[in-house]
C-alpha cells in the first residue's frame, strides 16, 4: 500500500464523471437542471436498489435469524428517508416553469422516464403485481427499453421479490401454532361473539327505519364474509397467501410481545415503502399536468393521466393496507397463555438454559 | 390603559381555553393525539381562511393597484407553506396504528372529518366546483351537519370565491388589448405556422408506416381543435372564462416583462394552492385505508375510496394546469412592441411625468 | 348513555373554544397568525408532554418488562414527527416580514416565548441540565413567570426526568455482567491492542516530521485518557454515570442481539430528539435575527443572540453523542460467548422451559 | 441530424458514468451509501453553482433592466429549494450508525468534506468574507487540496461576487434620491422624534428603579448611536457600504410599491439562502458530533466543534438580517410624494408616453 496515493476527496467520489455527465441536447439554462435533477433521482434509485438487494438476501433463506430482523428494518427505515428526498426533488424541479420546459422537450423525444430501467428494477424487487401493471402505450413497458435493458427487466421480473420473500416470511412464522393452544379458534369466536352482537344491535336499534337496518346488515354481512374467508370459511382471492396474512394479522395484534416488536416494525415500514412510491407518483402526475397541460409526454404516453392511473394501481403492499378490517379491538381479543408469552421474551440473568420465571424476565433488578 | 395588566405569554395565547379543550370521549393514550391532531389542522384552517380573506377582499374591486398583487402573492406563498403543515400533521397521525385507533373509533361515531365546516369554508372560498362535488353518502356534504352550519356554507356556497375574482381579475387585464398592436393575430397566425409545420413533417417522415401516420394526424387535428376553441374558433366549454384563459396565457408566455412578474407569480401560486390541497387529500386517503383498511369512515362514507375520489375530482384550477397546453416554444412566439413593452417597465430617474425612454429604465446607472 | 347527544366534530373537538382564543392586543393581520402558530406550537408541546409522560411511566419502575420498551421507542419516534412540525412551523411565522412585526410587536412587551411555561416543562422533562441552563435577563429563568407557573416549574425540576430514568435503566441492564464472562476485560485488552498498534504507526511512520509525531502521540495520548476515564482507570467526569455509559457503549456495539435490537432503537431516539430541539432552537435563532435584527426580545433577553447559546448549551443528551468516541471498530470487538448470544435471543417452536439450541431459534423453518 | 440515433433516457443521462462511479475503497455496505450522498451533494452543488452564476450574470452590468430581477427572484428561489433536499440528504446519511461508518472511516483518511472545491466555490460565490473564514488546521482553508483546485480557489475568491453585486446594486438604486424630495431628512427626523420620545417615557416611568433606568437609557443610547451610524452621523463599521444598505432599509420599508415589490423579494431570498446553508452547516455539525463523537475528522479539523463554528461565522449577509434594528413602525414613516409614488407603478392603457394618472393605472377597468 505503500505507493497508493492518500485517498482526495474529488477522485474517491470520481467526480471526474459525475460532474462531467450532464451533456444537453439543446442547451437551455434549466435543460441542467432537468439533466441533474434526474440523475439525482437514478442516484437515489440506485442506493436503493442496494437497500433492497441486503434486504432480500437476508430475507431469503429459510432460516432467518431474529438479529437479521433489525438489519431489515433499517434498510427500509433508510428507504423511507431516501424517499422523502425523492419527494423534495420534484419541488425543485416544479421551480422550471413550462415555458422554459418547452425550450428544450421537443429535443428529448422520444426519451422519457417511462425508460428508467432501475425504476422498473425497484418495482420488481418490491414485487409489484405483473396483472396490475400499466401498459405502455398499449404495449408492455419493456417495448420502450434497449433491448440488454429489457432483458434484464424481464430477467428482474422472474427474481424472487420483497412481497415473495415477505410472504415466505410470514408464512412461516412459528406463531400460528403454540403447542396445545389453538389461537386461531379463540379468534373464530371472538370474531362471532363481536359479529352476533353487530347483528343484535342493529336489529333492537330505536331509530332506524327499514331501510336504514336493512343497508347496515347488508353492510355486516359483507364484513362476516371477509372473516370467513380470511378464516378458511369461504373463499379467498387475496394476493397474499391466506397463512401469510394470518401471520401479518397475529404480528399486528399482539405486537407488544418482545419477539414481535421487530417483525411488526416490519409490517410497518412496507406500508411506508409502499405509501412512499404512491405519493412520489402521484405528485409527480401533478408535476406533468402543470409542466405540459393535455400534451402527451415526450415517451408517448398519456402524461398526466398515465401517472395518475399508476399512482393508483402500482401498489404492492396493498393487502396489507386492508389489515384492520380484521382487527377486533384490544378488549375482544384473545389472551395469550403464559407459556406462549414466555416463548415471545427473553431470558437474562441466569446462567443459559436456566429460564427466568416470567414475567421476571427484562431490564430488571 | 393605566390600569391594565401587562400581556403575559399565557393569558395573551389564551391556554386555558386552548389547552383545556382535549375532552377524550374513551380516553385511550392515542385519543390525545387524535384531538390534538385535528385541532391543529383546525387552527390552521382558520389561518387559511383568514388569509383567503384578505386576498379576496384585495381582489374584490373593479381596480386592483399594482401594489396590492404583492400583498395577494405573499397571502397565497403563505398558504402554501402552512400546507407543509398540513401534510406533515398527518405524518404525526400516522404513528398511531390502526390497534391503537381501534380503542376509541366506535366511541366517536358519528363524528367524522367530514363535518369540518372550516374545511367546507376553504373549498367555498378558493371555488371549488360544485357539480364536481362528490355526495357524502348519497346526499349534499351539508347533510351531515348541524343546521346553523350547514346554513352557514349554504351562504358561503353563494360568495363570490377566489376562482371568481381571479377569472374577472384577468379578464379585465389591460393586455388583452395594446392599443394598435392586435396581439391575437399574430399568435394565431404562429399556431397556424407550428400546425402546418407538423402537418408537414408528418406527411413527409419517412419512417411512419400509414397507421402510425394516421395517429399523428388524428392527434394534431385534437391539438389544432384545441386551439380553435381557445381563440373563438371553435366550441369552448372549460370553467374558465375564454377571456380569463387568454390574458392567463398572455401573463405565462411573457411573465419577464416587469408589469406581469407578479401576476405571474399570483397564477403559479394558485397552481401551488390547488396541488397542495390535492396532495394533502391524496396522503390523507392513504391514511385512512391504513388506519382502517375496507371498513367504512365514522362518518359513514366510503372511508379511503371517498378520500382518494376527491383528490382526484376536488380540484379548483385544472384549467390553468392545462394552460401549457397552448404554449408555443419562445422562438415563435410573437414579439411585444416597443411601446408595448415600455408601458409594461417603470421609468425611474426623471422628473415625474417625463418618461424614459426604454430601456433606460430600471435600476441603471 | 341512550340520552347523550351523538357525538359532532366540532363540539368532540371543542371548536368554540380553540377558534375563539385568538385575541389580538393590536389587530394587524400578521398579530393573527402570530397568535395562531404559537397556539399550534402549545398544542404541539401539550402533545410531546403527554408522550413524555408515558415514557417516563414505562421507565419508572425498577422492572421493566421488555414488552414496554417499544411503547417507549413508539413514543419517542412520535415525539421525533411532531418536532418536524414544529420545524415547519417555523417557516410560516418566518412568512411574517419584519414590518409586520413590528406593527404590533410593542403592544406584547413583556410577554415572550421565555416565558413558555410548557417548553420548560418539556426541558425539565427530558431532563436538561440546571447548571448548564441559561440565565434569563441575568435572573432565573422563574423570574419571568408568574408565581402559580414559577412554582410548577420548581416542582417539575426537582422530579425524576428522562435522564434520570435512562440512567438508571442502563445502569441496571442485566448485559454488564454475564454469568463467568468478563466482557469489559476483553475490552479492556482491545483497547490495549489499538493504542499499542497505533503508538507503534507513529512511531515507525517514514513521512512524519519530529513535530508531527509529537502532536499525533500527543492526541492518542488524549484519547487514551478518555478510555481510561470510561473504564474506571483514570478521573471520571461526565453527567451520564459511568455504568450508565456502559451500558450505552455495549447495547450501541451489539446492537443486533435481539435483545439489544430496541434498546438500540431508544439510545438512537434519544439523540433525535436532542437533536430536534437543538435544530429548533438554531433556526429560532436565526428566525428572530432576521426579524428584530440587533433589538432585545419582548421579554428583555438578548434576542437572537440567547436563542443561539440555548442552541448550543440547552442538550440533554451530549453524553450519548460522544459514545463513538469509545468505538472499536467491530473487527476488534471482543466476541459474545454462545451462551451470552443465547440469553440475548428467542426460544420458539418448543415447550416452554425446553430452550432450543441457538442459533435454530428464530423465524426458521 | 438524419443519423443521429434518436435520444435514449439512459444515454441522455449519461448512466453509463453516473451509476458506474461508486468505488469504494472498503466495500462495507454503508460505504456506498456515504458514496452516493456525497455524490449527490456534488450534484446539487453543481446545480446552485450554474444558479448563482446565472444570478451574478444577470447581476453584473451597470445597467440591470427590471425584467431581469424576477429571473434573478427565480433563481435564488431554486436554491432555496434545493437546500430543502440538502436537508434532507443529511437526514438520510444519519441513517448509517457510528459503528457502521467505522467499518470504513479508517480507509478514508485524510479525505474530507472539508475538500469540497464546489462548496468553496459556492461560498465564494456568495462572498464569504475571508476574514471570518475558518482555518483548516492552522492554515488555509486552500493547504488541503490539490494544487489545481486551490488555484482554482485563489481566482474565485478574487472575482466579484453575489455579495459585491448585490452592494453595488443596491447602492445604485434610482430610489435613494427622489429629485426635490429628500427622504433621508425626513427620515433622520422621525427617527429623533422616535428616540426622544422613548427618552421621555424612560424619565418619566413610575416603575422604574434608578437602576432599571440607567439600564434602560444606556440601552437606547446605543440604539441611537446605530442610527447615527447608518445616517453617516457617526462611525459605520459594516461590511456592507452604508449607501447600499440605505437602499435595502428603503426597499424593505416601502416593498408595497410596485417597482420594489421584486426588489424586496430579492432581499428576502438572500437571507433565506444564508440561512439555509447556515442551518445546513448546523445540522453537519450535530450529524458530525452524533457520528464521530470526540474525534478528530476525516480531514484532520477539529470534527463537529469545527462544523458548529462555520455554522456561527460563516454567513454572507448578516448585515440584511440586521437591518430590522432600523425598521421604524409603519405609522412612523415618512410618506412618499405622489410623483414618487407616480415613477414606482406602471402606466397602462394610454399611448406609449402618455403617463395616466396615478393611482388609475394598474389592473384597472
Amino acid at each position: 500500500m505503500a505507493d497508493a496515493a492518500p485517498p482526495y476527496y474529488w477522485d474517491y467520489l470520481a467526480l471526474d464523471e459525475v460532474l462531467g455527465a450532464q451533456r444537453p441536447l439543446h442547451g437551455a439554462h434549466d435543460e441542467h437542471l432537468f439533466i441533474v435533477v434526474h440523475q439525482a433521482f437514478e442516484l437515489w434509485f440506485r442506493q436503493i436498489l442496494a437497500e433492497l438487494d441486503q434486504v432480500l438476501a437476508a430475507l431469503a433463506g429459510d432460516d432467518l435469524p431474529d438479529r437479521e430482523i433489525g438489519r431489515v428494518v433499517a434498510g427500509l427505515e433508510r428507504v423511507v428517508t431516501i424517499q422523502r428526498v425523492l419527494h423534495d426533488q420534484l419541488e425543485v424541479l416544479e421551480t422550471m416553469t413550462p415555458l422554459d420546459f418547452l425550450d428544450f422537450r421537443d429535443a428529448l423525444i422520444p426519451a422519457s422516464g417511462v425508460q428508467s430501467v432501475q425504476f422498473r428494477l425497484i418495482e420488481h424487487r418490491l414485487g409489484l403485481d405483473p396483472r396490475t401493471r400499466l401498459k405502455v402505450k398499449g404495449a408492455s413497458y419493456r417495448a420502450v427499453l434497449r433491448a440488454d435493458h429489457a432483458a434484464l427487466l424481464e430477467d428482474a421480473e422472474r427474481a424472487p421479490s420483497l412481497f415473495d420473500h415477505v410472504e415466505r416470511w410470514l408464512a412461516r412464522t412459528p406463531f400460528l401454532h403454540f403447542g396445545d393452544f389453538d389461537f386461531w379458534s379463540s379468534y373464530r369466536a371472538a370474531v362471532e361473539r363481536m359479529l352476533a352482537a353487530d347483528r343484535a344491535t342493529i336489529a333492537a336499534h330505536p331509530t332506524l327505519d327499514d331501510e336504514a337496518r336493512r343497508q347496515q346488515l347488508a353492510q355486516l354481512e359483507h364484513t362476516a364474509r371477509g372473516f370467513a374467508a380470511l378464516l378458511g370459511d369461504g373463499p379467498y382471492d387475496r394476493r397474499l397467501s391466506r397463512p401469510a396474512l394470518l401471520a401479518a394479522l397475529l404480528i399486528s395484534l399482539y405486537r407488544d410481545e418482545p419477539a414481535l416488536q421487530l417483525p411488526f416494525r416490519l409490517l410497518q415500514r412496507l406500508l411506508d415503502v409502499d405509501e412512499g412510491f404512491a405519493t412520489w407518483r402521484w405528485r409527480h402526475a401533478l408535476l406533468a399536468h402543470r409542466m405540459i397541460g393535455g400534451k402527451i409526454g415526450t415517451g408517448g404516453t398519456a402524461g398526466h393521466e398515465y401517472l395518475e392511473a399508476a399512482a393508483r394501481r402500482h401498489r404492492v403492499f396493498a393487502d396489507l393496507f386492508d389489515l384492520p378490517t380484521f382487527f377486533l379491538p384490544r378488549s375482544a381479543l384473545p389472551a395469550l397463555p403464559a407459556e406462549v408469552k414466555s416463548q415471545m421474551g427473553f431470558r437474562y440473568g441466569g446462567p443459559a438454559g436456566t429460564p427466568q420465571e416470567w414475567p421476571r424476565t427484562g431490564w430488571g433488578r
